[in-house]
């Protein structure tokens, strides 16, 4: 079967990394099917890439691919990672009550569109149980009433380190997750964060664009960091509006934007699209 | 020869005001050419309402309309104003070094855009005044440096009165007008801001955008308030941007949409599109 | 209970309608809680109008207001229809094998973003049976292979009647429907039409545009009439593609185009905010 | 002086290109600044590139390049060429009575935007001398009227061919140029079209969209090729508009479309952006 090898570096920029890792691939006989280089800011420009390589021909397996990069990534400096498009990311989507953004990824991720395998979908709420299972997938139903959010949060972790959860997408998930928990947790953590960041950070954006009296609103994906809604921006989405949109206007107007602009940010990730270069992100559309 | 005459209002709303109105036009035989109401937030509404009629056939002169008007105004509490299309607002642009937008209005104004007499632009710099006088504009340089602030502002209130300026445009004007210019100048300002406001409040907000690394860059016309970049605002644009636009990228993006949002803030103001309710404006298209 | 009355009325225009609408309104103590006219192109201008009335205290009741309105309407020569906002209309949807578009417009009507009542789906294929049952509508499998077109059509025809069905909605309904059936069938029918037309009528409008090489793929919601894809446009919307995007890209982008121009052209028809002025609507958004 | 060379290429793709290019640009000790790619449709997928190469530490001099190149580009059967940041192409604009496209051209041109030498402006009327000449650019006005199109045609070519001009852009020039002026000059001319191309080809788009009753109006910056409108597209750009947008606000508006979207293609083909693929164009933004 033919799969695709998705090849990502970062390094610090200097001539001939292009030349050094494109006859890498050719000298095992590899098709560059995409590649896509940026180079970022002086004073110490980073180098960033993504290859994508046909398998059909290509001369190392998997288990081989490691021993013989190693040596060129090493001289370069590179972080590097390589994921295989048969092996899907798994996904972990955590939700509250409001549905427009899990319901959205599901229909999408059924449509083809969304490249994961989701083993489960997890609730501090029980409302959202049968619109998730109905599409096949798992409901943890894991309510912070009966007990203290560090027990709840850890019941979380054990789910996602279970389920060899890649990927955790906060679809209107209303709690914010606890220092100790981000700290502790080692994988990418997706948010939709229903304001255009920087601006009206916190709670009840709606709100406070209303009372602003502005006249776009938007939505941000941004990783999740210890600072809250300060983590690197994926993805952002907007739309007009006009003094005739009270709060409820912008909500329905906005849950258009969260699950677009969430969609769109989840499917770079899971594609290996996206770089980090500390609180910028890098994305190869 | 034909125009239209604008008739504005805002008052507390309650039942029969648009029946009043019209019935009013009516009576004095006008023709309605455009109606628009909106009726603002509870717990103590608003009403809002621009009427465009037509001259031919209206029995009310311009020395009339005021004696006839008041009567109905005073019986529902009303604000109201009227302008003439065949006497345009006189308006006059304050600018620094960057003449995009200053080019931009200018060129839109001659081509019919913007419904205005433009009797002069001040400037505390002198770069912009071949492209001002080219327009058949009077260019006049209120550098700052000779003096101090405050004489030269008061030279700008001098030229402002002496040529009866109705509306002042800040088009990328570099100076902050001192709490009391705004304090004594009683006409409106519009100033246009190079983030989606509440970003990035302040200095440099392109600086500000690339390092906290969003995707989306904006501009935004709001009428000066005594409160810096916190004033009704008209109109907002945006533009998508990627990793690979720097500083520089953002500047000539952001003039693009600068000028765009600015022409547009004033063009309504000009045609008495824009009504403020409180920090929100109403903005009949 | 609180609803609001919606009053759409078009007729040639002159001095005084909406004096006496309103005074008409005002008369019978009602309350206008938002008001829109519009006047339309020369030689022979017709006057449109849209208006909400709160109920409360409003003193003409439902089985009242023909007879009440009627002599206004005669004597300004009006096409005017009333709708009462506690009587949605009755909503069926036409599906063929992909979902996007039904799942979407289901989806939003359950968040209470459509204010109608859904009795109905009906296909030429069974694709989409679970997915309609599982937000509790009926759906109604009518296929071709079995029959004539005619007859299929005949008895989708008789479901219409006999569920009292207001407004039909073709969401990527696959066949055409013949000029007997949309002859005979005298109400209005939204299709989604997936380019933003006049562009690419007709079959595989993606695969024509990845052949024109265009950069700006849409979608188009209108009314069907009989000439193909040349009713009456409510609604388009369109996005940016680069070459990268091969059809199956754009069918993919586009299906999120669609379900939104739908969605929105359906939601303003439901809420009687659109007119047709020949082969324009009018939108009182 | 430091600058960049760009070296753009197109051939059948195979394994080993980027592998070939890049090694050669490193054993010549170039810098590459930014590598973009792309494979084009099956079954005969062409591969394209386009490399930006820091000149300082650069091995081969200009009149080098092509020698030290030619055997690479013969054995993988390239299209290629190559040119130097620090001599820009000299571009020339034809116009007719309608300034904004010129006007918006010239003011990025002095804002830095546009990196060409405009030698000349030629027009068959005589209106927007004085509008080019203050920006110090040379008009020429070469009328119809006195003569035959033929003699008109030969007269521009004799001007392209004395300023040795790279690009000729028509900015709402008015007259179709005739066959065989297509076919006997040789380099490549930009046209913006004011529709969302292939919708309304032809005279008076404003026009056709209005009688259509579209919601969205567009504007086309294609190359000039025989077929009239038919040319490879290079950037669309689009503007919802209302019924309440007659013919002449379509045509204010459009004008805000038509110079963004020509001056963003004529900015990307000055910088060597755009490759053609039969009708349709590859942009590496």
């Amino acid at each position: 079967m033919n799969y695709t090898i998705r090849l990502v570096i970062d390094c610090p920029d200097h001539k001939g990394i292009i030349a050094a890792v494109s006859s890498f691939i050719a000298l095992h006989n590899g098709n560059i099917l995409s590649a896509d280089q940026y180079v970022g800011d002086p004073p110490e420009p980073r180098f960033f890439m993504r290859l994508e390589i046909e398998s059909g021909g290509f001369g190392l397996g998997r288990e081989e691919f490691a021993a013989a990069f190693a040596p060129l990534a090493r001289q370069h400096g590179m972080n590097w990672r390589v994921s295989y498009s048969d092996r899907p990311k798994r996904m972990a989507i955590l939700v509250s009550k409001q549905g427009h953004c899990l319901i959205d990824l599901l229909w999408r991720w059924e449509a083809g569109e969304l490249d994961a395998e989701i083993p489960l979908v997890i609730s501090n709420h029980d409302h959202l149980a049968k619109n998730t299972t109905a599409h096949g997938v798992a409901f943890h139903h894991q309510p912070v009433d009966g007990g203290s959010q560090r027990e709840q949060e850890q019941q979380i972790k054990n789910l996602l380190h279970e389920h060899e959860i890649d990927l955790v997408v906060l679809a209107r998930y209303m709690r914010i997750l606890s220092p100790e928990f981000l700290d502790s947790y080692e994988r990418p953590i997706i948010n939709i964060h229903h304001s255009f960041l920087p601006a009206f950070i916190g709670a009840n954006p709606y709100r406070q664009a209303h009372e602003r009296g502005v006249k776009i609103i938007g939505a941000t994906a941004h990783y999740v960091t210890a600072e809250l809604d300060a983590g690197p921006i994926l993805h952002q989405g907007v739309a007009h509006i006009s003094h005739r949109d009270g709060v409820e206007d912008m909500v329905r107007i906005g849950r258009e934007i969260e699950r677009g602009v969430l969609a769109q940010a989840v499917r770079w990730h899971l594609e290996d699209r996206v770089l980090t270069d500390g609180v910028r992100t890098v994305i190869f559309e």
